[in-house]
């Protein structure tokens, strides 16, 4: 990777748009390169359901002023963009093309963003996978259900993209393939025009090459005040190491990275601790999969009715089970959720953020299955912002990543100390 | 309305429903009532954007089992309904089809509903208003967002339908046209496949001729329990008497209806105390246009970007508004919200319900402004269900409600205390 127009496209965002405002780059030579890297390697990566090649040149000639002014970006297909096609990874939905932008692209592209096409979906975004490999080693899965987005990140196809979240669809896929992820605090994006699935969980996330990337998309979409993405705060955090009410599910190179990572931190400054979280917080473990299921069966209703044999079995199953709940349970499982979020602020005492496990450990082999949430079901339900930046690698050489919570809303802290972290731990 | 087709038309969803169970009436002949209805009344009133006759009369000649079998239902146009338009009330979206049921209809229709149709919605369920009338009196408004819903069932054309609420949208006209609203716990009706604008606000609701219709609708497509929809409690409520952080906005009509109410509830034996809201939650007044319009201008940013000017005047100051708050503002909406959610519980202490204005007074005279949702944007920010009940009219012979308050979840005890409301001031 060191022909020029290789080491263009893999710039990060802010790098690029740096560049741009200094007069060495253009948003005209950063699209080619990027599509340039698509054109090498999207036959072995398989991260897109839809390339717009020539829409993304006529942006790029054309980007408006704004935060990501000539950024070519990568959207999710459960995300709507005009004009293209929204498939959600179903047959279902196959060459249905969107009317008009969602609000998270309406707002990217007013900021000057150029799209490059639709990234790889699951199965509407739960866990039957797609096609796309892993970059780093295509026998093994990127990850999902945001894996082309991942994907693409990774390997230099563009910058940043969009994921969405309902488990661990956005930190995982990052993690298994090397990039920075970003969860914000539940409702930071606007949803319309996604393919909500689970209204109480859902979340519109960033993937990038670092975190300052993903603070920069996201805030210029959100109007939320991310701070200056390039910011690294001042002091050391006070850190609660975390190895999760689902430690068990932890890989031996998870818990290495565990060990690693506290020395690391422990030598640039920052305060330990290890930090277990109260059985309110533990009961999430039952009560995300009541929640998801009946509430992403109400949203496939049309589908179950009209075609069920375009669902796959596993999704099937699961639709079945959340309909089979009975109104006390769903009922239960969102006292649970309640009950978990009002025991979030006393399980952060005395601390800037939580640090814990991204994935249970390396991504899997083969595209069969996209690996496990265990690791982020539990902050999603918790609606908390979370970080995943890469560090190091595992047994097989494939990237491992390193999971900052924080608390709802304190998404600028949160990328802080992110960025912090991955200095610390790189 | 003495002919046998109107009285039919007139039934309410439940009485429809056992009349058929014990097979006195069939579902093509209530449609057909309802069609007829339709046909003598819709000039004057002008309640749909889009009647689907024959698929309604399919529709009811082979409804599925199910609790909502052979009824009729309208569908507020901000609701997708497979195969029909989804205008929302805008010019830009005049003629758009939606592919896929909303998950609220797919569940209706699982339910053996029958879609009449799409109903009038103000421009975006904002306040731009459309052509329908007031049934009581034409010259007067129906209120709205949910115009058309609201207008429909008070006139006979159905014995209930979907409205939407983000401020007043529900419980506002269903008052001013004389018939039941019932805003349910935010996130009871999925939304997909609904126009969401305020992702922090808006919720399905439904409007009907009684409280156990709205029950009946509202728990069919929800899978919630809200109990036996004509069961009335045991015993009598502790209700609180709200005046409201905003009765300042409350008309001559509304002070004596309050002072009528409290009689009838001592009358039936309802243990009364009055209650005012802490400063937390009169901080909604300031904080709901907030996250509103933020939100709502998020939502409308590829309306904004593409055709600014088929946006009414209004509506695009109210967008201006929302997007000139600095991110600190929005953040301390957020806040706001957050307090007054907090707040609420130690408001209810001791009590059952609350009983407050449904609306400021009678609908207002002429189609150009569709009143004010002061007496609703509090309970709407607060997640809580509310109620509204027809009790008695005003100075013009038009309609008032009262609306009975309940606390985030409890909605089978805040309809069953509505019931038991509504008999005791009917």
């Amino acid at each position: 990777m060191t022909d020029p127009a290789t080491m263009t496209a893999m710039m990060t965002a802010t790098a690029a748009r740096a560049a741009m405002r200094a007069g060495r780059l253009t948003a005209a030579a950063l699209a080619e390169a990027c599509l340039a890297r698509i054109a090498e390697r999207e036959p072995a990566i398989r991260a897109f359901v839809h390339l717009d090649a020539e829409g993304a040149r006529r942006a790029a000639a054309a980007a408006p002023d704004g935060p990501l002014s000539g950024l070519p970006l990568l959207v999710k297909d459960v995300i709507d963009v005009a004009g293209m096609p929204t498939a959600q990874g179903s047959p279902i939905w196959a060459g249905w093309q969107a009317r008009a932008d969602s609000a998270a692209v309406a707002a990217a592209r007013a900021a000057g963003a150029v799209i490059l096409g639709k990234t790889v979906t699951t199965e509407f975004a739960t866990r039957h996978p797609g096609p796309t490999a892993n970059p780093r080693n295509p026998a093994h899965t990127p990850g999902g259900s945001s894996s082309g987005t991942a994907a693409g990140v990774a390997d230099g196809m563009a910058p940043f993209g969009f994921g969405t979240q309902t488990a661990g669809s956005v930190i995982r896929p990052a993690a298994y393939c090397g990039v920075v992820g970003y969860k914000p605090s539940y409702n930071t994006i606007h949803r319309f025009g996604m393919r909500v699935m689970s209204e109480s969980l859902d979340t519109i996330g960033a993937m990038a090459r670092s975190v300052a990337d993903c603070a920069l998309l996201v805030g210029a979409v959100s109007g939320r005040d991310l701070g200056d993405p390039d910011a690294r705060p001042d002091g050391a955090p006070r850190v609660g190491l975390c190895r999760s009410p689902t430690w068990k599910q932890a890989a031996p190179e998870t818990e290495a990275l565990m060990a690693r990572v506290a020395v690391a931190l422990a030598r640039a400054g920052a305060a330990l601790a290890d930090r277990e979280m109260p059985a309110e917080i533990a009961a999430l473990e039952a009560a995300h999969p009541v929640v998801m299921n009946a509430e992403s069966a109400r949203s496939l209703g049309w589908e179950l009715a009209t075609a069920p044999g375009k669902i796959s079995e596993s999704l099937r199953e699961r639709l079945a089970f959340g309909l089979s709940r009975t109104p006390a349970q769903v009922a239960d499982a969102y006292a649970a959720f309640e009950a978990a979020q009002r025991a979030f602020p006393a399980a952060m005492e005395g601390l800037d953020v939580l640090v814990t496990p991204s994935a249970p450990g390396e991504a899997p082999a083969g595209l069969g299955w996209t690996g496990d949430p265990a690791f982020n079901f539990i902050w999603t339900s918790l609606h908390v912002p979370c970080v995943t930046v890469p560090a190091g690698t595992g047994p097989n050489g494939l990237p491992l990543g390193i999971q900052i919570v924080g608390r709802k809303g304190e998404d600028r802290a949160t990328l802080a100390w992110a960025q912090w972290v991955a200095a610390a731990v790189g």
